[in-house]
């Protein structure tokens, strides 16, 4: 098939998927289930996994949908890497889910919603930008270093440890 | 009790309860069964919860030990609010933890271990911070905006929604 026609087809499988996470967004808002956040992990037009916000449902604030099919795709794979694997997104994700799908490997991240269309309905994530680049003493939330020497003695021991399985 | 003395007691209470996550981080390393990271979640005197890093273990990118406490946390105590819970985290926490932290409205952080400790021990989370306040276009990650319209409709379904938990 010509190139042309092969990023056509590509397109297609993306806006398919990122579809259903709006679906998946749109109903969870409706039913009162949580959030109205939808996310779906693919690898090419295969769905792997798929998650909703769950935060009032579980009562697990790390229960965001980005995070939830995160977890679901690496149970469902047996990996704790989800290299080869894109998520679609309903809205941009937040640090949290940003920093998740960095440490999930993810390839390659697709969303339709802005920060903005968030906020406006009730979810800022603005403050959690402001505060992750500030210095630990500049955060609004109190943070207090201590034990800075025994801090070092549980990374000594993994350093030691020859099973480790570094990730 | 005159205020010197409280103080003197409130900090005994902080550096048992940071002891206590830098021997989960120590006992988890040795055992092989994750990284070498702990976390305690209290109100007090009260530990209310534990975590250590089961990412191999679980195969979950996202049970860090922060996480995995303030899941189990909010478990225990039936809500997705751990206001009047402070966290003591072995090691300072990652952007994603730190997130997970703000989400979950703890009051306070202690923490021992730096990220120069953890990056001398192959855990590396300097790409997170640098990677975060960039504009989606200038982040490694390749990152798609579409559907920009379609996007807001899950937040207008939200406000419609009149048995919605905001959170």
């Amino acid at each position: 098939m010509p190139a042309r026609y092969l990023l056509v087809v590509s397109n297609q499988i993306h806006l398919s998927h990122l579809r259903r996470a709006l679906k998946l967004a749109s109903t969870n808002a409706r039913s009162g289930a949580g959030g109205p956040f939808g996310a779906v992990i693919a690898t090419g037009v295969e769905i792997i996994s798929e998650g909703t916000n769950r935060v009032t449902a579980e009562m697990d604030p790390t229960a965001h949908a980005e995070v939830c099919a995160i977890r679901e795709a690496c149970r469902r794979l047996s990996r704790f890497s989800l290299q080869g694997c894109t998520i679609y997104s309903s809205c941009e994700p937040c640090p949290m889910c940003l920093s998740a799908i960095y440490w999930a490997r993810l390839d390659a991240l697709y969303f339709a919603g802005s920060r903005e269309d968030a906020a406006g309905a009730g979810f800022d994530d603005s403050l959690l930008y402001e505060q992750i680049p500030l210095a630990v003493g500049e955060r609004k939330l109190p943070t207090v270093r201590l034990l800075q020497d025994e801090g070092k003695q549980a990374f000594q021991a993994w350093l030691k440890q020859p099973d480790r399985i570094p990730y």
